[in-house]
């Protein structure tokens, strides 16, 4: 963390230690232009952006971290507070401004900035304000980091990750929502608080819209390696549907839940892009359920549309979407949860 | 992360896998009662408990944390926001209740619950209402860990300290106040700051009270093992007294800085404590500038009064002071500091 | 790391810097006798051990390791090795002895030594060998580590491991065999391999017997929470079973090809004995095919015998088994498995 | 990890799951040309370059690691026993080969080959022996990795590191020799086995040429930021220079008896060499002893000559020399270190 305003601030009339404390070796060369090292830029400082950014720090994924917001005083802060833990991390580069250019040379952007509902406000109206909020982000992100991944978090993340992927011109691959990422994983802590195993030992999606109309796939639900469902099933267990749709209920109430008890999430948002954050910058190849171009997955054909389905992820960003199997109740709900999307879309006028 | 009660919800009349899931092996005993895990407890779940609770957790120091906090469902919102994050961390349990009993068996209790200022009120009124609190804190907190370890956050933290020492019966080596560790960082990373090096690769100690008087050690300042006060007098470098103490100025305005910004402090001061943590824990046997029990060093005698000395850090606690050569002028400061403190504890009538 | 001998040689005679480098703070009493730190000792510092003790201290799992071996000069210069790099690692206690008194208060012993082949030994002779050699092993650990975990990676591993349960008298879910955990995760890492995914999304089990007996599990493979059967049958796509017991034959062979190219394992077996560490020491309660009393399991009746099953593993042991559904099959080759073990074992007089 | 030369042999014939498993989106466009990962080149795969390769691997440096030597199985063999471990690290693209184009696009070229002294060999005659052999790497590593940084380890370390500079024509910020930062590090750790304190709270530095005639920099030592021989000054502590002398004779006997006990060292300079590519790789800025182009420092001018001094290292190579000052007695010594090597270089013949 370095070359802060406040810092440099030392320099005139004080103490030049820099010039003197080093002293170069002889026949060197600057380094190659081509020199390598990994960006971050978080758009948005509230509680899910610093979130994010103090986890991608303290599990040191970046060499440079810009943080982007409207709000210069709290920006300020928040990049004064992160620098001030210098001495606790490895070295990472702090930097923020009001200003895009700070984002220059970004693998990665991850815009978490969103407009509050108002007192009264139609929920298009809301988002006609965030779609107009976009479009003075999106492409000064795009024009500064031409080949970036854009991670969108701010809600609704499937149409707004569509209208980011209008917005920069960017290949499909390259813009991904976070989707029903973090649902997958609280699907995942409820069955291994369960069963009283690790949550890293259960797999299981959840799929489509991130809302109230996501789709859980029981079928792909396995612990340790055993598929739950036909586990049930060889063992005689007699299990209601309703019982299984009670979990999915509890998942998607247990963000409401968590908004109504502290006024807002962070935390598990928090980790749960961050996890997206290394398996896309460090090529990971990794398995998540992530908001990407859904049209022609599962008869899915009316147009271009954003929803989350078990997306293959690395350093080029989606690389593939995984070849599962849905039961055909499963596929249809799928199909409507698009329908529900582009109709909203199509009252944006993009 | 396990057995919350929004999990265990899911049992009434629904599917118990955990019976038939996993089957016991044969001539099996239970774990003897001395099974050791590690469990740190926060009081307070405001923007510092809660930046030092996910710091912890994200550096994987416990097995298990127990957060406290008067306020039910600020505290269930945020306990629920850490589990939800199950999927993407090692497994720890994560427990919160309004109970102390939930804090039986710490290692480490970390308080940083205190009252605000009200409009008007006089300081010493504010540590009077702050003393009353944490008399219903500390007690219950030493009864049920009574070989725990006390880390002191809240302000003013040298005061708060003595006061837990006297209200907890605890041996002084295990009450620590955080101090000026967090000064001692922001001073190492302004100075590396200024060089470009790594913070990492800077010594340098705030001693003495947590505040305005706060002692910059000059004499112990070095970089990557070069003492910089010789260093600059051998390259025979002027350099006005006056600069130096803009750099200790600089430190000290830049708490205020971030908290007139962003409105609080809370992710320097998360991994500032996490790091305490993790010396205490791990019995890292590693020096920091934190509150400890005072008298007898520096020709402080006036009583018991805590205030930050470089102290080596263990399981046991405070392992010892360094030994370290003040001048004159410094030792002077550090007496003066006590003294204010000694004042200010005279008037609580403790 | 401290005290080895070799440091406080520099004593007699020299500087006493720990005398007045600290000094005590006052009102000091000494940490509880039930202070809480993490030990393990591996026996046997040959290319396994060592590469196991190396693995554990870099992913800083304990606060102390103990080394025993019965070449008091090979053991000395890898402890010294390993202290040397102190100045890289978190702080962690290093001894090193050819007593068994160095292993006391182990949370967790694992023993790495075992007897070479000599040219036309026959492999029952080998193992009376080896068994000899456990009964000078497994008596002093479990006496001075009664409450420990024995984790037995010597080969053959299933058979000692009833052996070590036998010698020690300790419950069963207190005595692992490393067992088919490494052949699993080779046998994960040939699939990801071949899809292009990361190994850690892809679940699959070898178990039974460690070596060419052992059964791989197909219908528990999945990737990304796919069963990879279903999908194959889903998809209309032909495969042979051939094919499949091709992917198992690489497995095995791939042990054989590293031991031919370079002469032993050691990298793998490393990591693969520092995760199973990790799952006992910090609780994860995760699931991993070690070597376990399969007594009761799958129609195993004729008598105490250890084989690889998907366990449950936490800081009490083994604690339960994955009620996994074998084909009839698997079930039988299982059973086949524990027949020669047992075959084996009665030839040992124990 | 993935496509070894082992799993593409399941290939022909048999089952092709890549294809049908994972279904691309549509409008993609694949990555750019510039995609950044970060590669490190290990040569030499006996117990150093391995300890090296797996610490790097543990530590989660690289994405992609490379190895090569000239002895092809024991190379393969090497490669599958880190591959089998994929499992249970991060996914990294493992290579061997005996041909030099698996280096292509390195960022860190790690140097550890080298000839062993054959019976009644000369010193001069097997750094020949090894300047020929060099003379077979560098070329090679220099032309696939044009803008590498070349890291030697091989020894006599500060010969063949200038021997590399001549053959790479590299400029000499991206020619480093691991010189004395080991024997820094074992310092380090007798300073602090001594005081009892954690190895990183000790700051000292070993200068000089890596062997017998290393330089002990008295005055640099410091203890949790208190320097030692001041401290002792000021406590009016007396010590014999000849007690200090005796903890550096510790330091260079503790390297040869490690390789009398053992045979050979491998941890420590495993994490020592894996702490030096953390630093350039990531751009740490952090400050080491190793071994650069020493000419015009402290008085040494009789030639192109590279010796230890504490240098600032990042993602450049060498970014600076510290401007320490050193007495008189330690500067002759220096020159008279440069003098010794360049009186060997005179007879190479470059």
């Amino acid at each position: 963390m370095q070359k802060s305003s406040s810092a440099s601030s030392l320099g005139p009339g004080g103490l030049d230690l820099s010039q003197s404390f080093f002293k170069p070796i002889q026949n060197t060369a600057p380094p190659s232009p081509t020199k390598r090292h990994t960006k971050v830029s978080v758009i948005g400082v509230g509680n899910v952006g610093m979130a994010i950014a103090q986890t991608i720090l303290t599990q040191d994924l970046v060499d440079e971290l810009a943080l982007v917001d409207a709000k210069a005083d709290k920006l300020h802060g928040e990049m004064l507070d992160l620098q001030h833990a210098a001495a606790f991390l490895p070295r990472t580069k702090i930097n923020a401004s009001v200003d895009y250019s700070v984002t220059a040379g970004s693998d990665l952007c991850i815009v978490t900035a969103g407009a509050r509902q108002n007192p009264g406000e139609s929920r298009l109206n809301l988002l006609q304000r965030n779609v107009a909020m976009f479009s003075n982000i999106i492409p000064p992100l795009a024009k500064y980091s031409p080949d970036s991944i854009l991670l969108i978090v701010s809600n609704p993340v499937d149409v707004l990750t569509y209208v980011s992927w209008k917005l920069s011109g960017f290949p499909s691959n390259r813009v991904i929502g976070s989707g029903t990422n973090l649902d997958s994983s609280r699907f995942r802590f409820l069955i291994a608080d369960h069963l009283d195993v690790i949550a890293q030992d259960v797999q299981a999606y959840i799929v489509g819209e991130h809302g109230d109309s996501s789709v859980a796939l029981w079928s792909s639900i396995s612990v340790g390696g055993v598929p739950v469902l036909s586990f049930l099933q060889n063992q005689h267990i007699a299990y209601e549907k309703e019982t299984l749709e009670n979990i999915h209920k509890a998942v998607i109430g247990s963000a409401y839940d968590v908004i109504n008890l502290k006024g807002y999430t962070s935390w598990a948002i928090g980790y749960s892009v961050a996890n997206l954050a290394r398996s896309l910058l460090r090529d990971q190849r990794k398995i998540h359920p992530v908001s990407v171009l859904a049209k022609g997955f599962y008869g899915i054909d009316g147009g271009d549309v954003f929803l989350s389905l078990p997306a293959q992820l690395g350093r080029g960003g989606v690389l593939g979407v995984t070849n599962i199997h849905l039961t055909d109740e499963e596929e249809q709900r799928l199909r409507e949860s698009a329908k529900t999307i582009l109709e909203v879309q199509s009252q944006l006028g993009l």
